[in-house]
């Protein structure tokens, strides 16, 4: 008889616990994984997926515009909120059902319940009210949005979460936060029509981002119609007795609107988990502290995805995911490799950028390289639409490596996905020379800026 | 005094022209370009540009059906195909505007006449009836549709220059040929609402393209209602009395349309040059003959572009030229590399193709492995499109470098061009596998097919 109920115990049935669960239980172990909402986690059923497909939806009266350029009339449009809600709604089911049904495929157990630590080994299914044991656990528990709690009047606000199922479209919002989340809800809240003022306490939004991308991203919203307010910070919520939020700032004028939405960062789900018990150490930010193979403090206790609060992005936490099944089953200790991640923010336009910004090349490296272009994209020009792209490499003077690709424009996240193979696999700025253009497409510009734009040495430009 | 008048003169002002002719007049030479037309050539004038302008006008449609699986109601549509005409070539006439003024910028002298040789150092410019000397002579006079005169009845028939400027927009349109001229302009027809065939005499569709792409597309096409007749060829085309025209096949019923397009590949601009008296060598196509770094069979006379045959394709001309400035004016011999050039089909969905196809790289190596993907983006999901996208790598097994990489769907061109950087560099299948996955987007499977989809050793697949 073995001596734990499973090979295997996932806590939590987001994007990396499902994939550890469905993998590990592919090799013939004895998996059991529970969660507490809905299989998918964040990503499916909250996040990336519901997010682009509500970005698709407010693309489309720009589409609606730029159809008069190409020789379209186009009657009247209007919107119905909850037909898109409900479209959605039906996508996120059947994406559910597909992380569910793959794991009870591969053999595995799913737990519709809260699951919590009683110790090591030992797991309580608290909607069954009984404990199960498992030789390793996995805690891929996610994250939440910061609910903000010290803002007075928070709870009249939604967060990202709310914003999925909305009774109905606001005609305005505010939005605090200047990270991903905030700037995409706000496009996706003006694309829809909703009158959009976005409140951020720093200097420029999409902190980590490089300067021409934020600059360029900023200037571009803002000429769509989106107020934007950096360096400002909410002070008090107040809701007023027609139902109307008001949001009062450090400075300026107070704003009233149907919504405020905070998106002011994500914290761990690490609270009332039974880590304390099982003598799981936790970070400051209640993070689970994890080494270099996704393993906590206690040996057969690993955990992986947003609750390590290390890159949080889906494919980071499948990634993890496979590097701890590596690790643990198949005999393969593989670390997560966090080097050079691509991503996108579904802003509009889009952000696609992979490796270092020009602020950080120029830190690290003696002398670099910025190739730049600025553009209208062939699409806006018979619409009349001015907005531009801009395609810009930085590259290592010295090794003519390609240390980082930033894109702003339409597709840039697909371009973003493809450039990071190329700084993968550290390929230099005469390799991009030397290959041919595709014409007429938008990337070609990043294959034909020959010469630099400029140049930074020590920090400084030089030419 | 000089011996000469120019130390270059361009004869045709399209895309290889014209950046030889730039670029030398700005290395402070002395340049003449000639054009009888207009300036931007194939690409600008009745090309590239103008066909991806067209497409996007014909995709609109599908954006307006799509809009109703994102919660919108559109009110009646209607085409206006003058109006489309206007705005293109409101466009056209400004890029022409702008080739023609980079040459003026940098110093050289246009012209707007036709011009040809009288001997190998001596050009007439025709329309001021004078000539001028050179001490080196560029050819790049392009190519032109074939107008298939051995068809009966083939001047009844419109050529993809024509479709450019039809007063009206037909009700309905054969279209004779299956390369990628044939294959676009069925599908901006077909999206602009006009009943569309394509009659083919090969067996699939688009020649030398991975047999995946071409089923796949053929497939698609169809699926939207454009006729596809394989292996049927024109007899001859005749003209009612009513205007319209009937297409008359090898088997089968004959036709009856609007207008018969024929797309049945192109011939070099060739003839009345005086290439004769110069001595200059033509190939079997009409093509001018040229080594390795796009010299002619006479010493200073080069020619670079679709009128020496070799890939007929506006960055293969751009860089042609470039070698061209590079090794008559700067010292550097330098032969246009021409391996690995990534291309798209601006078909709907879109192909994006770099390096080898499978069945190429079957032939040329030992043993390979084919990773692919099919799916539905996610952007077609809420509409109910059924539509798919494929994505296919071909890689060496020894090498593990990645030999091809194949997309049909959204963004395929986009996507083949920074893949071309991937392929440029050689990268193998495991840098590929190393790149983190950027969610949501339809080129992250690019990066997570992980385990092959079958091999094929000595050309046979072995699972």
């Amino acid at each position: 008889m073995a001596a734990y109920d499973y090979d295997l115990f996932v806590i939590g049935g987001g994007s990396g616990g499902v994939r550890a669960a469905r993998v590990t239980a592919g090799l013939g172990k004895r998996v059991g994984v529970a969660e507490e909402y809905r299989f998918g986690g964040t990503c499916v059923i909250r996040g990336c997926v519901p997010k682009k497909l509500f970005v698709y939806a407010s693309q489309y009266p720009e589409h609606f515009e730029d159809a008069v350029g190409y020789g379209w009339s186009v009657g009247e449009t209007s919107f119905n909120w909850p037909t898109l809600i409900a479209n959605k709604d039906r996508e996120i089911a059947r994406l559910e059902a597909i992380y569910k049904g793959g794991i009870d495929r591969a053999g595995g157990d799913t737990f519709q319940s809260r699951a919590t630590l009683v110790d090591a080994h030992t797991v309580r299914i608290e909607a069954e009210n009984r404990t199960v044991t498992a030789e390793h656990i996995l805690i891929a528990t996610g994250g939440r949005p910061n609910p903000h709690a010290a803002l007075p009047g928070h709870e009249h606000c939604i967060l990202s979460d709310d914003a999925f199922h909305l009774a109905e479209l606001p005609k305005s919002i505010v939005i605090a936060g200047g990270g991903y989340i905030a700037v995409e809800f706000a496009n996706i809240f003006h694309g829809l029509g909703v009158e959009t003022t976005l409140v951020y306490r720093g200097k420029e939004i999409l902190g980590r981002f490089d300067h021409d991308l934020r600059h360029m991203l900023h200037e571009t919203m803002e000429g769509k119609g989106i107020r934007i307010l950096c360096q400002t910070v909410f002070e008090k919520i107040e809701k007023r007795d027609d139902g109307k939020l008001v949001a009062h700032l450090n400075e300026g004028e107070p704003i009233v609107a149907d919504q405020v939405m905070l998106a002011l960062g994500r914290m761990p789900n690490t609270e009332n988990l039974g880590l304390e018990s099982a003598g799981v150490e936790l970070g400051k930010m209640g993070e689970i502290v994890v080494d270099d193979y996704s393993r906590t403090t206690v040996p057969n206790i690993y955990a992986v995805g947003d609750v390590t609060n290390r890159v949080q992005l889906t494919p980071v936490a499948i990634h993890e995911a496979m590097c701890f099944v590596d690790t643990v089953f198949k005999g393969k200790p593989t670390r997560p490799d966090l080097e050079s991640v691509a991503t996108a923010v579904f802003s509009q336009p889009e952000i696609g950028t992979v490796g270092l910004s020009e602020e950080d090349a120029a830190k690290e490296y003696d002398e670099i390289e910025i190739y730049r272009a600025v553009f209208r994209p062939m699409r806006n020009i018979l619409p009349g639409r001015q907005e531009k792209m801009l395609t810009k490499l930085v590259v290592d003077a010295k090794s003519r490596v390609v240390l980082g690709a930033h894109i702003l424009g339409p597709d840039a996240g697909e371009m973003a996905q493809l450039l990071g193979i190329v700084i993968k696999g550290r390929l230099t700025k005469d390799v991009v020379d030397a290959t041919m253009a595709v014409h007429p497409t938008a990337a070609e510009e990043l294959v034909t800026m020959y010469q630099p734009t400029y140049r930074l040495k020590g920090g400084e430009r030089v030419g």
